[in-house]
């Protein structure tokens, strides 16, 4: 058993790795372009109140954008993915392969019967 | 954008998505028998309290099983993985494998270059 200097699991971004903002994140990532509350709402089966705590977290650090507007005089939120947001969530899925592919190995499920039959044969850590 | 009934995201077992019970797991499934305290405190680059913080929460789940024992009049603590933990961990990762492939199939990262180049390609969902 060795000391890692820069152990994988260090590099999971915090505000990601939480599975409803994981969710939203990819639910965003999916879409073409901003995404209507409502939709976001339906598509990760939040609560309002629970997709809005979420939603101000990303906001904050940057990783969405939230525009407000009015459509009939009703008023409408749609959410959209920032170009930061975009690139720091496509480092966070990097870090999370990582340490998926690490505890696959030391589960040694890469050799059973596996979705990912490509983890290859590198030896445990 | 649609409903989904069982998304993989609510999968994810939260006693394990932690990051550093993450590694600590990982660790553990590594090692061939129970690994000691001290080796995994270094291998995970946690302190005493935290690690066994962690500890505390894992054996109170059932997923590990802390052996204290004397050797040459030294108390020494021994974590093992339980059957149990090695099943629900890999059942974690199965989960975890999906929420990836789906987040990657939405951030489009599944085309570009991947350390993983098995992901498939599946239709986006």
């Amino acid at each position: 058993m060795k000391t890692t200097t820069d152990s994988p699991f260090d590099a999971l971004e915090k505000i990601f790795h939480e599975p409803n903002r994981l969710a939203i994140m990819s639910a965003l990532c999916a879409a073409d372009g901003g995404v209507p509350f409502t939709d976001l709402k339906t598509s990760c089966r939040l609560t309002d109140g629970n997709l809005s705590r979420h939603l101000k977290v990303l906001e904050e650090t940057g990783v969405i954008r939230v525009e407000k507007s009015f459509v009939k005089l009703r008023p409408r939120t749609t959410i959209h993915l920032t170009k930061t947001g975009f690139q720091r969530f496509n480092e966070y899925l990097a870090a999370l392969t990582e340490v998926l592919e690490q505890a696959r190995q030391a589960t040694g499920t890469e050799r059973s019967k596996s979705r990912l039959p490509a983890f290859g044969k590198l030896a445990p850590a």
